[in-house]
């Protein structure tokens, strides 16, 4: 459970930033190496791969290395992740407005004499 | 453009950290006190304001006065923004995906002789 919670720290953590969430806009086209995101977005090869790494520890992206060149692509279980907990959230609040709403609809009632 | 980047980060990041999730799960299910979040939490009153403060600016959670007391309560547009955010990288994967298939399907015809 604990882990749990640190992973969905990591991986909410993850996004909260323009250049990452701007390389899983691209990556979710397909696969790129760090030097094209890195030319990309303008951004150095180290902090391309700093932005990349916090990424790929928040289970948004995966990589392999084949030779000298590592690919990144996007970690569907990252989204998946993500996507469960909003869903499961969005469902709970229209069960609570759903209930409110039974509960205006009841109320009038009440007080009719 | 600058300003809803800047608000996705705060977005995201209202939600990496599980105080603040615990809170998100609770007031889904309708309004609460800040005192009733603090009690549920074993949270001192000041970081549980701290933590509010982050979900409000991230634009998930609203406040609202009434007399002494101020109540939280979930704002829909925090939750919708973020949704959207995932549903669109979502299609934009899946179409990807969708290509790979494609041209998978159609390579072995290429190699056959």
């Amino acid at each position: 459970m604990q882990t749990e919670q640190a992973q969905l720290d990591r991986l909410f953590q993850s996004l909260a930033d323009p250049y990452r969430r701007a390389m899983v806009t691209r990556l979710v086209e397909g696969p790129a190496s760090m030097s094209e995101l890195s030319a990309m977005l303008h951004l150095a090869l180290p902090s391309t791969l700093k932005h990349l790494q916090v990424l790929e520890n928040g289970g948004m992206v995966a990589s392999s290395k084949q030779g000298r060149v590592r690919t990144f692509a996007i970690d569907k279980q990252g989204l998946a992740a993500m996507q469960a907990w909003l869903t499961e959230h969005q469902r709970q609040l229209n069960a609570g407005f759903d209930r409110l709403e039974a509960l205006m609809r009841a109320t009038p009632e009440e007080n009719e004499p």
